[in-house]
C-alpha cells in the first residue's frame, strides 16, 4: 500500500495524490510531502524511489532489503536512515520474544519517505497526528523524522518494561519450582535482550549523529530534539544492560536451585542408607542357617536374650547414625 | 512542597518567597535564590520552570520525568544537571537494597533550582546549613551546586562501607553454614552492586565534564572543588568494583562449599555402601535354604568351624574395605 | 592456471594473452588487464609478479605464503589487497565446518592481478560474468574489485545462514536428545563461529579502508560501493556475533538439559531406594531365626495378627515415604 | 613524627629543624629540605601544611585522609602526589594477605613533604641513605621522589614474587590434596591479586604522567628516570596480571580436581552395588520358603545340582558386570 | 662471551675484534659493527657498554637485567630495543611448555649491540649467515635488526604450530580418555599460550613503532621489512588468540565428559537399584518365618501355585522397570 499525504505551498491539504503527481509536488519549494510504502512488492516501489525521487540506486537497494542495522547515509541532497521498531510478541507459540522490523527513510528539505514491509505501529500514530492536525506538517520534514524516531523510542521503553515483568515473574518461578521449562524460557528473554541490544546500540549512533553533525536538510535548531530521542536510546540501552545482568543472574540461580535440590535428594539417599543397611544386616546375620533350632550347638544365638540385645542393637544403630548425622548437618 | 532561599544585593535574607516574586528575584543581577521543589505536581512545577525560569521545554520535560541517567546539559544561560542520591534499605521485606532516586538541577549565573520527587538527605543537610549560616550562599550558585554534590557522594560512601559489611557477613555465612537464602541475598547484594555502577560511573562523567569544562556558569576557580568531588568519585567507583569482585567471590565460594558438602554426603554414602553390601551378601548366602539342618549332605556348611569363618569373612571384610578407602583418603 | 581478460583500448576483446604479452598490454594506458593466478607453483608466478609487473618483493612474497589476515598495503602505483573467500563444508569427516581460502588482490589502475591456490567461486563468477557480457571491463580496474569482494561477501552470507540453521537444528536436538555427539558439534560450530569472527573483522576493516581513504588507483566516485560492501561486513559481524550468543547458549543448555537429567536420575534412584529399603530390612526382620517354629517362647512373632500388621506396615511405610516425597516435590 | 632533613645553601647539613624554621629554610632559593610525617595526629600536621607551606586546602585534606587510589594533582608552584606502599603479611590470621599503605607527597622545586600513617620501609631506606650520603640530596628534589618511587616499586616486585611462590605452593596442594582450606587461600589470594592490580594501574598512570608531562617542579632532565619506574610498574602489572590467571587457574583446577574424586567416589558406589545387588538377590532367592526340607515338592531346588549351580551363578554374575565395567572404563 | 662482527670501511672483515678496539671502530664513519654479548657476566659487559659505547646507565640497567617486556627507547644516538625469543621445551619435567628469552639490542646508525643470557637460535643463524656472506653487513645496521627480529618471529611461528599439535592431540584424548593428566596438560598449554600472549602483544607494539615511527638510526625505506615483521606479528597475536579459544574449549569439553560420565555411571547406578530392589524385597518377603512348613495356617503362601505367582512377579517387576527406564531414554 502507498499512501501520501501533501500539504502544498498553497491549496488544500491532501492526502490522495498518486505516484504521477510526484514529481510535481516535489518541485513545490515550499510544501511537504509524506510517502509511505507499506508492505508493497520492490518492483513496485524501486521505479518511483529511482526515477521520481531521484534516489541512488545503492540507496534504494538497502531499502528494499530488510536486512540492515540501524544507519544513517548522507546522500548530500537527502538522507538515508535505517531504523527498528520493535514488538513484543508475548503468545507467540516459542516464548514470549522481541521482533524487529526494519523501518527506511528517505529524509529530504521537503519530503518524507518511509518504507516498510510489516505495519509499524508508530508510523501509523504519526501519520493520523498529521491527519488529525495539520500543524505536525507545518513543522517540517526534520521534524516529522523527530517525531516517528520519538514514536519508536516509546514503543521500546514499553518493550522493555513489560520484559522487566517477564523477568521478575521467571525469577520468583526459580525459587519457588524451577522446571525445564522456566530454563527454556530463559534462554529466550536471553536471547531477547541481546537481540534488542544489536538493534538499540547503533541506533542509539544515528541518533547521536542526527543530533551531533551537520545535515542540509536537517535544521541547526531541531537538533536539540534528535539529542532528547539520544537521551532515551542511551537510558534503553543502560536499562537493557541491567536486564542482561538479570537474565545472567536468573540462569545462575536456576543453576543453584537446581544445586541445591540435588544436595537434598543426595542427602536423602545417604540419610536412608545410613540408617537401614547397617540393621538389613544384622537381620540377615541372625536369618543365617547356623543357628537352627534342631541338635545345633549355636542354639544359644537365638535365644531370648541374644534377641533383646538384637533389638537394642537395631533400635540404638539408626539413632546413633541419626546423631552423628545430625551433628553433620545433613539433617 | 516549593521552598525558597533568597539572599538579595541588598536587605535582609529571605526564606519566604512566593512563586509570583521568582521573577524579580531573577532580576536582582547580585542576589542569589535556590528554589526546590521537594514532590510537588508535575502541573504546579512546570509552568514556574518554563515560564519564570524561561528552560527549554525538553529541559524540563527531563526534570519532570524520574527516570534519567546522571547527566549534564549545557543550554547557554544554565545547565541542567541530573545526579541521583542513594539511599541503602536495609529493612526492606525483599531483603537489604540500594535504591536511588534523582535529583535534577538548573544551575544559573544567579540561581539554583532543585527539583526530587523523594526527600533527600544530602539536600536537606545544605539547606539546613544555609538558613544556619548566610556566608553558604555568599560564594555564588556554583559553590553551592559543589556543596550539594560533595553531600550525595559523602552518602554513597556511607551506603558503600554497609554493603561492604554486609558482604563479610555473608561470606562468613558461606563458610560457616550455607542456606538457599544466603543465595538469595548474595543476588540481592550483586544487583545492588550492579545498580551502583551504572549510577556512579555517569555521575562521575559529569563531575569531570563540571571540572574540566568551560560553563559559563561555573566560575574557573571553582573547578577545583567539582575535581574534588569528581576524585572522590572515582575512588567509589574503585571500591565498587572491589565490591562486586567480592560478591563474585562470595558466589564462587557458595557453590564450591555446596560442591564440598555433595562430595561429603556422596563420601559417606559409598563407605556405607561399599562396608555393608559384602557383608550382606555373605549373611544372605548362609540364609539359604540348601543349608536346612535335615538329612542334608550340605549340612556341613552350617558346622561351627564355618560359622567362625564366616564371622571372620564378616568381621575381616569392612576392614580391609575400610583401609582401601582410607588410602584413597576419602574417610 | 593462469588466465587472462584483456580490453584493449583499441581492437577486439582477448582472452588469450600470454604472459610474454602482458609488458606490452600494460603499457595501453587506456585498456584494461586482468590475470587471474590460480593454484600455479610460485616459482612460476614469482617472475611475472617481479618482473614484468614490478611489484616489491615484499608484497610478491604475502601474495605466495596463504597465510594472511585480510589487509590492504598502498604501494602507490598498486593495492596490494588480502581477502578471505568462505566455504562451508557439511560432509567433512570432522563435523561441518567452515574454510576460508585467501585471496591476493593487486590493483593498478589499468590491470588487476589475482592469485589464489584454491578455486575460489566468487572469482569464477564475475570472470564468467566479464567474458558473458565487455561491459563488466568497461568501468575499470577498481570496479572489478567491488564486484570481486561484493561476490565474496555474498557467499559469507549463505555460510552464516547456513550456520544459523546448523545452529537451530542443534538446539532442538539439546533439548530432545543431548548426545555426547551433540557436544561434540556444538564445539565445532563455535570454533566456525570464532573463525569467521577472525576473518570478518579485518576484513572489515580493509572495506572501510578502500571506502574512506584516498588512493590513486580508486576512483572517488566508486568509494560509495565499496561503502556498501562495508555495510553488508558490518551487519555480518553482527549476525555472527549474534551466532556466537546462540553457540554459547546452545552449550549452556546442554550443560543445564544434563544437569536437569542428572537430578531426574538421582530423584529415582532416592525414591527407589526409599520406598524399599524399609520393608526390605522388615521382611529381613521377620526371616531371622528366632522365630523358629518348633518349642519357641517367641512362636507368638509369626502368628497369624503379627503378620497382618507386619503386612499392613509394609504397606503403609511406602505410602507414607511416597507422600513425604511427593511433598518435597519430588515426584 | 615530623622529621627533617635539610641541606642549606651554605653551611652544614641538618637534621634538627623544627617546624618553625620551615619558612626560613623554604627561601632559601638554593637549599633543599624534607620534611616526613609518620602518624602524625592531622592537627598537628594541619597548620604546617596549610600555613608555612601554604597549600590548598583540598590538596592537604586529600593528604591527611588515608582513602585514596594513587594520582597527581598538579598545584602549579608543587605537586600533590599519593602513592602506596604494598605489605605481605604472611601470618595474617586470616591467611597470606597484601596490604598498602598510602604515602602522600607534595614536591616543591626546593623541598619534598611526605605524609603517611603507617611507617613505610621505602621512606625509611632513602632516608637513612640521605643521613649517610649528602649527595643523594643534591641532586634536587625530583630526584627525592624518583629514589622514593623507585624504591616502593621495588617492594611490590618481592611482594609480587612471594605471591608467585605462594600460588606454586596451591596448585602443588590442589592437585595433591585439596581441602576447603585451600579453597579459602585460594580466594584469599585472588583477593590480593584484584587488590594489587587496583594499586597498580593508577600508579603507573601516575608514574607516566610524571615521565610524560612538563611540570616545572621536575627539571626535563629527570623524566627518564620515571619512565623507568615507570616501565618496572608496566612490568609489574603484567606480572600480576599473570598471577591473575594462575589463581583463576589454580580455582578451575580445585573445582575440575573435586569433580574428579566425586566421579571416583561415585564409580566406587555404582561398582559395588552393580556387583553385589544381583547376588544378594540371588541369595535372597533360595532362602525363600518354599524350598523346606519337610514333605515339599520343591525339595529339590536346594539339591546339590541345583546349589553347584547358584554358586556358579554368584560367581560368574559379579565377574561378567566386572568385565562390562571394565570395557567401559570404569576400573 | 663476546664476539664481534666488523666491516670496515676499507680492508678486510674482520670477526677477531677486541673490546679494546670497538672504540676505535666506532670513529670508522662507512664501517659496520656488530657486538654480540651472550651469557657474560655482568660486570665485563657494564665497561663496555657504558664507557666504550656510552649507553646512559638506564638504558644498560635494562640490558643487563633479564626481566623487561618487549620495548623500544629512543635514546637520539641509538636505540634500546628489547625483545624476546621463544623456545619451546617439549620434554621438560613438568610438561611442555613455551620459555622466551630476553634479547637486549642497542642500534646505532653503524653498530649494532646485542645481549642475551641464554643462547638464542635467530642470532646465531643471522651471525652465520654473515659470516658466510659479507653483503648481509652491507645493508647496514638496521637491516640486520630486521633480519634478527624476521628470525625470532619464525621461530615464533613454529612454536605456535607445535601448539596447535599438542592442541589437537590433547583434544583428541579429551574425547577419548580423559585423565587428571590431561587436565593438568591442559593448564600447562593454558598458561603457554598465555605467556605466548603477554610477550607478542608488547612485541608487535614495537615491530610497529620501528615500522612507523622517524628514527635517526632506521633509514625510511627500511621500515617497510619491520612493516612486514610487524604483519607477521599480527598475525602470530591472532593465531595465539585462536589458540587460546581453543585450549579453552578443550577445558569445557573435558568437564563436559566427565559430567557425561558421571551421568553414564549415576544411569547404570540407578538402573541396577531399580531393577534388583523390589525384586530383593520380595523374595525377602516370602524368607520370612511366618510361613515355616510346620503346623502353620499360612502354609498355603508356601505353596506351588504362589511359587509360581511369585517366580512371575520376580520375572515381570524388573521387565516393566526397564520399559519404564526405556521410555526415559536412560538406556
Amino acid at each position: 500500500m502507498i499512501r501520501t499525504l501533501y500539504r502544498p505551498k498553497a491549496g488544500p491539504f491532501r492526502t490522495d495524490l498518486q505516484p504521477g503527481e510526484f514529481a510535481a509536488a516535489l518541485q513545490d519549494a515550499d510544501g511537504l510531502l509524506w510517502v509511505d510504502f507499506s508492505g508493497t512488492p520492490p518492483d513496485e516501489d524501486a521505479p518511483i524511489l529511482l526515477d521520481t525521487f531521484g534516489f541512488h540506486p545503492l540507496a534504494v537497494d538497502d531499502a528494499l532489503q530488510e536486512a540492515h542495522v540501524p544507519k544513517v547515509d548522507d546522500w548530500g541532497q537527502y538522507l538515508y536512515i535505517a531504523l527498528h521498531a520493535v514488538v513484543f510478541d508475548k503468545d507467540a507459540q516459542d516464548g514470549e520474544h522481541v521482533d524487529t522490523h526494519e523501518l527506511d527513510i528517505f529524509l529530504g528539505k521537503r519530503y518524507l519517505v518511509t518504507h516498510h514491509d510489516e505495519p509499524i505501529a508508530a508510523v501509523d500514530r504519526v501519520w493520523t497526528n498529521c491527519q488529525r492536525d495539520e500543524r505536525h506538517l507545518t513543522a517540517g520534514a526534520d521534524h516529522l523524522l523527530y517525531e516517528l524516531a520519538d514514536g519508536l523510542v516509546a514503543d521500546y521503553m514499553s518493550v522493555v518494561d513489560e520484559m522487566d515483568d517477564a523477568i521478575d515473574r521467571i525469577e520468583d518461578e526459580v525459587f519457588a519450582k524451577p522446571t525445564s521449562d522456566t530454563l527454556a524460557r530463559i534462554f529466550q528473554l536471553k536471547r531477547s535482550v541481546l537481540h534488542l541490544r544489536r538493534i538499540i546500540s547503533p541506533q542509539r549512533e544515528v541518533l547521536n549523529k542526527l543530533a551531533r553533525d551537520d545535515y542540509p536538510v536537517i535544521d541547526a535548531r531541531d537538533r536539540v530534539y534528535f539529542r532528547d530521542v539520544y537521551d532515551h536510546l542511551v537510558r534503553l540501552y543502560d536499562i537493557n544492560e541491567s536486564l542482561r545482568d538479570l537474565v545472567g543472574g536468573a540462569l545462575d540461580t536456576y543453576l543453584s536451585v537446581i544445586n541445591n535440590r540435588m544436595n537434598d535428594i543426595m542427602r536423602t539417599l545417604t540419610v536412608i542408607t545410613t540408617l537401614f543397611m547397617p540393621i538389613s544386616f544384622a537381620a540377615g546375620f541372625f536369618g543365617m542357617n547356623f543357628f537352627q533350632p534342631i541338635e545345633n550347638p549355636l542354639k544359644v544365638w537365638t535365644s531370648n536374650p541374644v534377641f533383646i540385645l538384637a533389638l537394642v542393637v537395631m533400635f540404638l544403630t539408626p539413632v546413633g547414625m541419626y546423631l552423628w548425622i545430625r551433628r553433620r548437618g545433613w539433617v
